[in-house]
Parts: structure tokens; C-alpha cells; sequence
């Protein structure tokens, strides 16, 4: 890494940053399993706090490998390497104050203990999306859960290759029996303090 | 890249983002040699914008490379996937209403068309800063030229390495004799009408 000589000190600050959007930067990271309702929650979340100022980027595990991780395959060593790009990302846009709102599967402690080091401890926001497999698989939205129980697909999280539930999750949602917008607001409540603007 | 589905349509479009931050997503790219004055010039449009309420992010690509890219080395194929991977980011930051400023060296006209059909042209500003080659060694503030000219760095571009000048840059400025706060407002006076937003 010689010659390569970083000029953060000549672009505009975090601080700079989070003045001019009146917000604090930090990265909403959702964990859980495919149907958990993720990246409905995620996208809830979005609009609500759009709706009251806020400004805020989806960083959707999905969309990315249709983007920048369009290259990555589904390997141990790639889904490493997914989640390294997607907190880099995170971690990008945290630092020029967004509210990064990341929803990735990231299945084991040691993807997310990942995410958290690079983005900062003090800036990840660990959301454990909890619904139970059995309703994740009953939902099926994707018709995934049909297709790794025929075999279709190996290694899917939750069938064939295990999901560990975060240990200290900042907030965890069941999703059972209640409505996204609901689950939404119930996240925002606990965040709020955390991305408040205050001088 | 079956079994990945995007949920683009769930969560807020480009308008609703720009609306948001009043104010059109855009590109701005900025290729020149090393020492050239990209980077300085880049902070000092994010600094001016930033004055008149344009909210923007720098993705320098010196600064990618201690973070997202730092598992890529200077190969052929290794500079083209730092390309990528920047460009994605910036279609990213573009798609999500932002001015986003990227400042990387990308010395061939290919490294270039890759990262405009990845950011799409028509939110691709080519901003070439043409300094000539023997000022920026003149200059030569991180002192590469002089390593380079002593054979300590290959593949130095400029030196031992092709810088192809693109052909039809949206902007050009030489950097020669003049100051980056005079450059950026060069800058912006063109870019002007493609950030505004209008209702």
C-alpha cells in the first residue's frame, strides 16, 4: 500500500457531513433469514424516516449482486468477501453522514462480527429480523424454501447451512402477526436518539 | 443468479430521493495523471456545492483502495476491477439523488467506458484535468515521479505506463498557473444546469 496517499484531511468532515443532512451517520444492519421480512422492514423504515427528514441509502444484499458483488458467488469464502464489500459500502456512507440501511441473510456471528469491525462498533446498529423458520418457509414469497427442500439449491441458510442468531442483537423483531410499518416504527423508536442531530 | 430477488420497487425511487435532497444525481469523474490535482480539485467542488446546499460524496479512489479495494494490486485486471468496484459506487450514490465525485487516475479510455456503461452516460461527467505530465513531476508532492524515474515503482502511469487523454472529456482544465478554488467554480459554472433541481 505504499504510494497510495489518502487526502481525507482536504475533504469535507463527518461532521461537516452530518451538519449539512442534520443527522447523525450510522448503519442499520438487518440479519435473519430469507422470508424473515428484511428488506420489507428495511424499506419501511426508509420511507418513515424519509418522511420525517431523514436521509437514508438501502444498501440491499440482493441488489448488490446484481451490482458491484455481481462477480461473487455463493462460497464460504465469497459470502465473506459479500459481506466485506457491503459493510465497506456501509461504512462509506456512514462516514458522510447517511443513515445506511443494510439487509443481508449475513448468517453467522463471525460475517457480522466482520461488518461491525469495519464499520465501527459505535456506527452498526445490529437488527435481528427473528420470524421463525417455520413462517419464513410457510410465506416461501421467493419459492426458495421449496427449492433447497427439493434439493435445488444446496447450502440455503436455514435448511442446509445454518443461521446463527445474533447474540446481542441491538433489537430483534418478530415479525409474526404484525405489519411491517409497525415493526418500522418500532425499530425507529429505539434508533432515534442515535441519528438525532443535536448541536 | 437465480434465487436473488431485487426489491428495488419496494423502496424510494431516485425521485423521491432527489426530491428529498433537492437536487439531481450525477457522476462527476475526474481522470488526470498523478499529481495532477484531481483530488484537491474534487474537495474544493465538495466544499463550494456543499456552500451552496448541494449535498455531495468523494469517492477518491486512493482512499478506496485502503478500504473496499485494499485486496486489489495494480495488475491489468486488478485495475479494472478497482474501476468497477468504484463505479458501481457511484451509480449507487447517483441512483440515490447524490453528487457523487470520484477521483481516480484511469488512465485508459477502456477504464473509462466500463465505469461510464456501469454509471450510465447520461449520469457520466468526464471532468478531465489535463496538467501537463511534466508539471505534475515538477510538482511531484508524494514524490512517486522520482521513485518511479529510479525504477522503484513500475507500471507508473506517465512514466512506465500509458495515459491514453480522453477524447471527448465533458470538461477539460489545466490545472497550470491557475487555483483549485478557480478550477472548481469552472467546474461548477458548467455543471450547473444538470444538478439543479426543478420541480
Amino acid at each position: 500500500m505504499k504510494n497510495i496517499y489518502p487526502t481525507f484531511h482536504t475533504i469535507q468532515s463527518r461532521s461537516d457531513k452530518e451538519q449539512q443532512l442534520r443527522q447523525r451517520g450510522v448503519t442499520l444492519w438487518f440479519t435473519g433469514l430469507s422470508g424473515s421480512g428484511k428488506s420489507t422492514i428495511a424499506a419501511a423504515v426508509e420511507r418513515h424516516l424519509a418522511d420525517s427528514g431523514y436521509y437514508c441509502c438501502i444498501v440491499d444484499g440482493d441488489n448488490l449482486r446484481h451490482g458491484i458483488n455481481s462477480d461473487l458467488g455463493f462460497s464460504a469464502a465469497e459470502r465473506e468477501e459479500n459481506i466485506r464489500r457491503t459493510a465497506e459500502i456501509c461504512r462509506l456512507m456512514t462516514q458522510n453522514g447517511i443513515i445506511a440501511i443494510a439487509s443481508l441473510v449475513s448468517p453467522t456471528e463471525q460475517m457480522r462480527e466482520l461488518a461491525r469491525t469495519i464499520i465501527g462498533s459505535s456506527d452498526f446498529i445490529e437488527i435481528y429480523i427473528s420470524t421463525p423458520l417455520a413462517e419464513c418457509e410457510a410465506r416461501d414469497v421467493k419459492g426458495l424454501y421449496a427449492a433447497a427442500r427439493r434439493g435445488e439449491i444446496t447450502d440455503f441458510t436455514g435448511i442446509s447451512a445454518p443461521f446463527e442468531p445474533p447474540m446481542h442483537p441491538d433489537i430483534t423483531i418478530d415479525t409474526t402477526g404484525t405489519t411491517a410499518v409497525s415493526c418500522a416504527e418500532q425499530i425507529i423508536q429505539t434508533i432515534k436518539s442515535r441519528i438525532e442531530y443535536e448541536l
